[in-house]
């Protein structure tokens, strides 16, 4: 397949799990999200629902270095959660408000294909990696032009039939580094938090823009910790293969843009 | 949106619950599916499968004249079994058998909008009714000159954030009689048995063409009765709104088309 069209920028949009999770926040950040202007996509998490329904279910979580342990029965759960009813949810939403939304996840046109991660020398399951490179870019393009708005939940397959479960990070990195090669590419990361804040009870200590050297001096100091820093070095990394910006920030600012910027070394020499 | 191109001929195929519960005949069906000639769209259900996860979740299922109740515990429990794990595994299958198929519901691209059915004489929830000339044709037709085969589940939504639950024998029958307006369209029923039968338990008893006036003497003679009745009346009003043929048959025989086929009442006389 051609893309049709020269698109030149891409804002790719990520929301996690806790603001998924709350109806109020989600419909509020759902219309800003409409409103931001020019060619954007949308990927979600739902870890949060995922967790609750596991107990509903009886099942049981098993959780290594922050990542989910996919059995088959696991598997089946985040498929139904992520690409079932939150992602029909949220194009729902984004339809209500005027916004021409489809859902999709890495299988449906075969858009994000994957590979399951070895086992050795963690068994995470029914878990894909992902390579931009292999990421039907001329699809989107097509949909974008078409000025449908793609929203991605983390469900991926390894063209073999099955499917796979991704970090929604990862694919928001996945999509913005494998566009860039067609577009100008804005990342960003929205969750509960101002940024990257120098104290992490304090809104006001944000740090406003990070390089990789500076990210690895906070991290030496343990200013970053936990969750975050596999964040930022995904996003180091993403600037490093073409994506122009990557901003993490509180989901209530997308439209104002306030938040941490990383950007790349020779800009804040 | 503008479609891009001119299409001859559509093939509507459903699938119902019982094949898309039972992974053999699933795998058997989707390589047949993927053999067949030309432009097509698969609609597939996925009763069972909510029903045995009903039971799981204690959640009481209550069926009026053949029709799901939808509370919204329901809602949920169906948009997560039917647009999450049942669509997007069959999309898996069909593209390991390097068929570019891509999952929809009604919601995505706001391709089929609905209305929520009154709750007046029975109140069954969140149940939409569709109208084939609201289908966003369109952005089928542009999916098919690309070469990807949309597979859609039973999800339909009201345009004001609510998604809704359709039956997907309408979703087929919706679905074809809006595209008859821009092309030839064979709408497919494929099920357990091997089409209409004199009698049920003899599978050589295959009524092979049926008109409308035929079908009230079988229900008059009781030779036709539940679940059938109102696949074969929704069948003979798609034949009326413009759609070319209806074959109601077994899943295995999609290839050779043999069942039984709904005829215009001249086209018998």
């Amino acid at each position: 397949m051609k893309n049709k069209g020269h698109i030149e920028e891409i804002k790719v949009v990520k929301i996690g799990g806790n603001i998924v999770d709350n109806p109020t926040a989600l419909d509020a950040f759902l219309k800003d999200f409409h409103k931001l202007k020019g060619k954007k996509i949308l990927v979600h998490g739902g870890g949060v629902m995922a967790s609750k329904m596991t107990i509903d279910l009886g099942l049981e979580t098993t959780m290594i270095k922050g990542r989910r342990v996919t059995d088959f029965e696991t598997l089946k759960l985040v498929t139904m959660v992520y690409a079932g009813w939150i992602n029909k949810n949220i194009v729902a939403l984004l339809q209500k408000n005027g916004c021409n939304a489809i859902g999709l996840s890495g299988v449906d046109a075969n858009v994000i294909p994957a590979v399951k991660r070895s086992p050795q020398p963690i068994d995470y399951g029914f878990v894909g990696d992902t390579t931009p490179n292999k990421v039907n870019t001329n699809f989107i393009i097509n949909l974008l032009n078409d000025d449908i708005v793609p929203v991605f939940c983390a469900i991926t397959h390894n063209e073999k039939g099955s499917l796979l479960n991704t970090n929604a990070d990862t694919i928001a990195y996945t999509l913005a580094v494998a566009l860039s090669a067609v577009a100008k590419t804005k990342l960003y990361y929205c969750f509960e938090k101002e940024g990257v804040l120098r104290n992490i009870d304090d809104p006001n200590s944000l740090i406003q823009s990070m390089t990789k050297s500076e990210c690895d001096t906070f991290q030496k100091d343990d200013i970053i910790a936990g969750g975050m820093i596999p964040k930022l070095y995904n996003s180091f990394n993403a600037i490093e293969e073409g994506v122009s910006e990557v901003i993490v920030l509180h989901a209530q600012n997308l439209l104002s843009e306030r938040g941490t910027k990383l950007i790349k070394e020779n800009e804040n020499s």
